[in-house]
C-alpha cells in the first residue's frame, strides 16, 4: 500500500458534501481499488458552522481557499467553488504553482481560462481534471480522452444541461409555457443562480467548448461557438414539431469543417425516433463519432449531488493510482488555434410564422424562399380564429446563409403576421 | 518524448487488421496523445502471405505466437488469436512471465482463465488489458473500473451480442422464422465459426461474467451464470410480444443479493419503451447502475473491424500513457468469492401455451397458476382455426420457483396443445 493521497476540499456545496459522503462511506473500497487511501486533510468554504448534515469536525479548516490549496499537508486540490473567475480560478493556479494536483467541476473556469492553465499544469508536471465538468455522472472526458484514443473524432453531439431539458420536456407534457416552467424550475431550485447560464445556453457550451478542445486538438474557444438559448421557445413551437414528428431540444454540435471548426449550442429539432427525442427531464447524453468507432453514445444525469460527485471521485481515483495524462489528451502546447465556421454544414429547417389571410400572401412568401434557393419539404397551413394564419415550413437541406436571406425578405413582406420563428432541423 | 511502445501482434484477422491500420493511420496523432511512439515490432498469423489488403512485410515474422509474446524487443504482446484454451492462453502466460504487458480482445480465456491471469499479470507488474473483449468499440471496461471507481455498483445489464441482436430484429423486422434468419447470418459472416458461441448466449456470458467482476469484487465465475440461448424463440413470441407491448432481447444482468450474485443471460421481454428495445441490428448497449451515479447507460457498435480495433487501440495507448492498474480494477488477490444465486430476483414472466378448445380448459390453467401463487396481470386467448387456441398469459412479479412450480403442474394437465414458453419480463 502507497501513502495516502490527502485532499484539500474548498467548496462544500452540493457536490462538495457529495463527494465528502463517498469518501466516508466507500473508504474501504475505494483503497482496494486505488491501492492507497484516501483521506481529506483539509476543507474551506463560505461558512464554517453551516449544518451540512455531515461533520467536518475531523478536517482541518481554512477561511482562505487559496490557503488550503498550497498547504504542504495536501496533493490534490479539490475546486468546488465555482465561477470563471475570482477565487476559484486563484486558487487553482496557486494550487498547481505549489505542485499540487488539481480536480475541479468548473467548467466555466475551464472554458474561458483552460489553455492557460493546462500549460502551466503541464509546466508543472500535476494532473488537471474535470470529469464533473461535462454531463455531471457520466464518464464522458474519460471516454474521449482515453477510450477512444485511437479515433479521428469527425463529431460531437450533446445535449448537456439538464435545466434546459427540464424545462422543454415540461412545457411538452404539461401544456405550459415558457415562462410558466421557467418559474417552477426556480422554484425547485433547478437553475443556477444566474439562471441565463442554464436557458441561454451558455453553461452547456461551456461543455461543448471543453469538448472540442480534446476532440479535435484545439485550443478551447468558447467565442467560437454559435449560442442561442431556449427563451424563445414557444409552447406552439414545441406542439407544431411534435405535430411534424420532432421534438425541440438544446443540441450542442461541434464538427471540423473545410472552413475550420463549427461549433453551435443551439435549440435544434430532433426526430421523435432520435435518441436525443426520448431524453427526459435532467438526463444528459453525448454521441460521438470516430473513424473507427464509428458511433458511441453515452447517457445519464447530468448533475445532481451523487453523479457529479461520482465524477470527481473518478478523477481523484486516477490521481491516486497515478495515471497522469495532459490535461485535454495532448500536451497543452500542441493544441491549435483551429477559424471558427459558423453554420458551414447545411441542415433543413423548421420555420414558423404567421400570415395574413388574404389571396396571395403563401405564395409570396413560398416564392421568396424558392427565390433564396431553399426548397419546402413539408409545408402546413392552419385552420385559425383571426385574420392570421398559422403557417409551418419544413425546408430541404439548406446553408444558413441561404436561410438568412430568404427571412430577411420575408421579413419586408407586407403579409407577415408575425416574426418567424427558425429552427435547424439535426437528423441525429 | 519517451521511448517508442513496441507491440507484437499476434492474430491477424478482422480486429488485427483493423489494429494495424490504425497504428498506420494515425501514427502522428498518437505520437501526441500519448507522448511516444507506437511502432509494431513483430506480427505472427497462421498464413504469412495471404492477401490481407496492407502489408505487413515492415515487421518481423514469427511462425510461433509465443515466441512473438517473449521476444526482447516487445514491450506489449496484443493477442488477437482468440479460443479459450490453446495458443491464445499459452501465448498470453508466456508473455506475462516475460514481463510484458497484454492487450486481449479475448473475452473467452478471460471468463475462464481471468482470475489466474490477473494474479500472474498482478505478480509480475504488468498490465492486462481488454477493453475489446466486451461490447466493441464502447469503453465499457473503462468506464465500470474508472470512471465509476467511487461507487459501489448495484446492477449491470447488458445486450452485447450483436449477432443474437441481428437475428431477433430481422425475425421482426421481416417476419422471418429463427431458421431463416439464422441461415442469413450465417450467410453473411455475422455468426462466430461455432455458432452455438452467439446464438447459445456464451459469448455475451463470457462478456457478462468479465463485468461482473470488475463491478462486485467477486472471481470470476462463468459458471454461475444462469445462461438460455435465444434458439427457441419463435416468431410467434416476437409477435405476440410485439401485441403486448414488448420486444425480446438476449439480457445479460448481474446484481448481487442477499443470496449471492445474481448472473443471467437470457432472452427477456422488455417494454418498447425501454432504451434496449430500441437497439436494432449489432448495436450493443450496457446499462450500470452505481449507488452515486444512479444509472449510465453505453451504446455503441459490439463488434467490426474498427470498433473492436478502436477498443485495442485504448488499451494500447493506456499502456504508453504509463497507466498501471489491477486487471480488474482491484488486485486479483482481493476479489471474493461469491455463492451464485439463480434467479432471486423477482419478476413478471411472459407466457405463451396453445391448449385444447374445450369447456374448462382455461381454467384448469389459470387455477394451477393462482395455486403457485402467481398472479395474472394480463391473458389474451387469440381466435384459432384448428382444435387448439393460443394462448399468452402476463403475470404480475413471482418468483422463478413459483413459475417454475405452476408450469410443472401444467404440463401435467390433459389440456396442453403445446409445451409452453416462459419468458421472463425485464422493466429495464
Amino acid at each position: 500500500m502507497n501513502n495516502p493521497l490527502r485532499l484539500g476540499i474548498a467548496g462544500l456545496g452540493t457536490v462538495g458534501i457529495g463527494v465528502l459522503k463517498i469518501l466516508k462511506q466507500q473508504s474501504a473500497l475505494l483503497s482496494i481499488r486505488t491501492g492507497r487511501e484516501i483521506s481529506i486533510t483539509a476543507v474551506s468554504a463560505q461558512s464554517r458552522n453551516k449544518d451540512r448534515g455531515i461533520s467536518i469536525a475531523s478536517f482541518a479548516w481554512e477561511d482562505d481557499p487559496i490557503t488550503l490549496a498550497t498547504r504542504d499537508d495536501i496533493d490534490v486540490f479539490v475546486e468546488l467553488i465555482g465561477g470563471t473567475d475570482g477565487t476559484a480560478k486563484t486558487a487553482t493556479e496557486a494550487a498547481i504553482a505549489a505542485g499540487k494536483h488539481v480536480v475541479t467541476a468548473n467548467k466555466a473556469m475551464l472554458a474561458i481560462h483552460g489553455q492557460a492553465l493546462a500549460e502551466a499544469a503541464e509546466m508543472n508536471k500535476v494532473s488537471l481534471r474535470f470529469e464533473a465538468a461535462v454531463a455531471g455522472g457520466i464518464p464522458v472526458i474519460k471516454a474521449l480522452t482515453e477510450g477512444l484514443a485511437g479515433n479521428t473524432i469527425n463529431r460531437i453531439m450533446g445535449v448537456m444541461n439538464g435545466s434546459c431539458n427540464y424545462i422543454l420536456t415540461r412545457m411538452e407534457s404539461a401544456g405550459l409555457t415558457y415562462a410558466e416552467v421557467f418559474a417552477e424550475a426556480k422554484e425547485l431550485g433547478y437553475l443556477e443562480a444566474d439562471p441565463q447560464l442554464d436557458v441561454g445556453g451558455i453553461d452547456a457550451a461551456h461543455k461543448l467548448a471543453i469538448l472540442s478542445t480534446i476532440a479535435f486538438g484545439t485550443r478551447i474557444n468558447f467565442d467560437g461557438i454559435e449560442l442561442e438559448g431556449i427563451e424563445r421557445i414557444s409552447i406552439e413551437d414545441i406542439r407544431h414539431s411534435a405535430d411534424m414528428g420532432y421534438k425541440i431540444k438544446l443540441l450542442g454540435v461541434s464538427q471540423k469543417t473545410d472552413r475550420g471548426l463549427e461549433q453551435r449550442m443551439m435549440p435544434c429539432l430532433v426526430p421523435d425516433s432520435s435518441p436525443f427525442a426520448q431524453l427526459q427531464g435532467g438526463t444528459n447524453m453525448v454521441a460521438i463519432e470516430g473513424d473507427a468507432v464509428e458511433q458511441i453514445a453515452l447517457r445519464g444525469p447530468g448533475a445532481g449531488e451523487g453523479p457529479t460527485a461520482s465524477a470527481v471521485l473518478a478523477d481523484i481515483c486516477d490521481i491516486a493510482r497515478g495515471h497522469l495524462m495532459p490535461v485535454f489528451g495532448q500536451p497543452a502546447n500542441t493544441l491549435t488555434k483551429s477559424p471558427s465556421a459558423k453554420s458551414v454544414m447545411s441542415a433543413p429547417y423548421y420555420l414558423r410564422m404567421t400570415i395574413d389571410d388574404k389571396p396571395g400572401a403563401l405564395a409570396k412568401i413560398t416564392t421568396i424562399i424558392g427565390d433564396a434557393g431553399v426548397s419546402i419539404d413539408r409545408m402546413r397551413q392552419y385552420g385559425h380564429a383571426n385574420s392570421s394564419a398559422p403557417v409551418l415550413i419544413v425546408t430541404h437541406n439548406c446553408t444558413r446563409t441561404a436561410m438568412d436571406e430568404a427571412l430577411s425578405a420575408i421579413k419586408n413582406t407586407d403579409v407577415l403576421g408575425s416574426d418567424p420563428v427558425v429552427l435547424r432541423i439535426e437528423a441525429v
